[in-house]
């Protein structure tokens, strides 16, 4: 593991929201680190959204989701935060001194951890996390013969590969595992005879089952098979209610990924509706130095808005500023006319 | 005076949060009057940084005061907002049947008259009025020998007319009003000797001067003078102490503008410290169907920022809709997704 970071703020989720708090942070003088368990910025509006349109930011008349991730990391560029990207922030612990303990995984495994002063939790709907296959026993070979993305080339070269999924995840997995120097077989199991994908994908994918480098199977994975404690293969069921057991060395889900709230649920933070309860004055939670804003944050009237979020992020920074250095004078300052923000933002003095 | 007009929502204030406003308000399906003092959309925008650098503005790293105004229009353009400029709301007043009548006026003369079901206050820090010249008996002349902006053609065309003031707007209407067709004698009138304008003016304004064609007397005016009921002359005290007599037939003072809450104040409303009290939860103000967003309101938090203005906005557009259609779904819908937000923002459909 990593050596300890020590930071004043921590952000957790680098979607819009998270981001604009870097920013709001940024100008208070305060440096961040973001964590996020994607691999890169924008949350759902890369996830979910990234081609498709955006009208309702004020000010942005039409924008795609990754266009509004752009902007926003421009805009937040002057300030460099720290990414820390595909981690999930598991363990939130306050120490005797006050500042909070934050552990980060990878494939459950301890990544990272931070002694921070305060932590801002923009994680919107939830970590996105692959829809699980739940299979009994399968977990137990989660990182070493079961993956949720591209294996690592020693699970995948010369070996034989089952993929599971219908959708474009799956299809380009399944066409890259065909390719020279890669898997020794492939098929993909999907549990409908249709697949979903672009007409290029599918192309490819029709032309390489004809050339036999790759085998679809219709049917459900129902159960998997082990030998000297590894996985040797899986049983599917096909749509005529036979049984089918496919040899595999190693086993890829691509079912799509779907947010999950998951160890933030956990924190003992207050919480009504699966949402974090927080201050319209302050954006802090129930514990001191805990802030939450956008979707993950509930309170009277809350909307799952983006320019909702964007006001929050900013309300928290001004609290978390004044908690920071309680002798700051608060008064407003505006980036128009304020030579400091100015400087703070790496502009020539302008006006 | 026009028309009654009859509407839904009125919006007081043409500045950044009031469009905004208008969109929200468009989004939920529900149409706009906008009133503004001012000429032109923009509000603080246009008239203290149209060309000044804002960088707060999520997502939109950099703009002027006039782009941030003309990305609004853009935005709100689908909505088609009903724009009454250059008038002052002067009282609001609820009627028998729930609704609120709103009287605008020009120059203190009734102007129009609305009857709305839902209010939007976003006057920001208060109408931009020109700052007055206080003189005793002054104001009976307001809009016949006294002006604040360029007198009508029969107060100016062959008359003696008297500028007062020493910026841009002061030297701009001092030479227009030299030019050929128009006053028989212009004098300016500033306190200092030194006059804030652009260099182009600067020259121009010493150019006639030295043509005899305009009069720059530095003074401060200190008494009026009349004759049958007229306006004949101002007196104007020298910096060596001596009183001069300009004689006018029309006197145009041009010494800035300043915000005024004005009649807000006198609604009455709920306030604190000049500012509307509202709720965080709907924005509404203590009056039903009457909301506040933006600079003009206070809650706990309150940070007189626009990115706090535009997610005001949209929390009162959504209590709004609650109110004028108590049968409505309440759903949230996204601009991304929801055909009927589409179809409102008149977009092809296009996911």
């Amino acid at each position: 593991m990593a050596t300890v970071i020590e930071t004043d703020a921590l952000v957790i989720g680098a979607g819009p929201v998270g981001l604009f708090q870097v920013f709001q942070l940024g100008l208070q003088g305060i440096k961040t680190h973001v964590v996020d368990v994607l691999d890169v910025a924008g949350g759902q509006c890369i996830e979910l959204y990234a081609d498709k349109p955006i009208y309702d930011i004020p000010a942005v008349p039409l924008c795609t989701g990754r266009e509004l991730t752009h902007k926003l990391l421009k805009q937040i560029a002057p300030f460099a935060p720290a990414f820390h990207f595909g981690q999930q922030v598991s363990a939130l612990t306050r120490q005797p001194d006050g500042r909070w303990q934050v552990s980060t995984t990878v494939n459950h495994q301890l990544c990272q951890e931070f002694l921070t002063r305060t932590v801002f939790i923009a994680a919107g709907v939830g970590a996105f996390v692959p829809k699980e296959l739940k299979i009994d026993g399968l977990s137990d070979f989660l990182g070493r013969q079961m993956f949720y993305r591209l294996p690592p080339l020693d699970a995948r070269v010369g070996q034989q590969v089952v993929v599971v999924g219908g959708e474009d995840a799956a299809v380009a997995n399944a066409i890259a595992l065909t390719q020279d120097g890669q898997a020794k077989s492939v098929t993909l199991v999907h549990r409908r005879d249709v697949l979903q994908a672009s007409t290029v994908e599918l192309e490819q994918f029709a032309a390489l089952r004809e050339a036999g480098k790759l085998v679809f199977q219709v049917g459900q994975i129902s159960g998997i098979c082990t030998e000297n404690a590894l996985l040797s293969a899986v049983t599917v069921s096909t749509a005529d209610d036979k049984t089918l057991t496919l040899p595999l060395d190693a086993l890829l889900v691509c079912q799509g990924i779907s947010p999950k709230l998951g160890p933030v649920a956990h924190w003992g933070l207050a919480m009504a509706r699966k949402q974090l309860c927080v201050s319209t004055e302050s954006f802090a939670t129930s514990e001191p130095g805990i802030f939450a804003v956008g979707d993950v944050v509930t309170y009277p009237g809350k909307k799952k808005l983006i320019v909702c979020g964007f006001h929050e992020a900013t309300m928290a920074a001004f609290a978390a500023a004044a908690l920071l250095d309680p002798n700051a004078s608060g008064v407003l300052q505006y980036t128009t006319s304020s030579a400091l923000l100015q400087q703070r933002l790496g502009c020539q003095s302008s006006v």
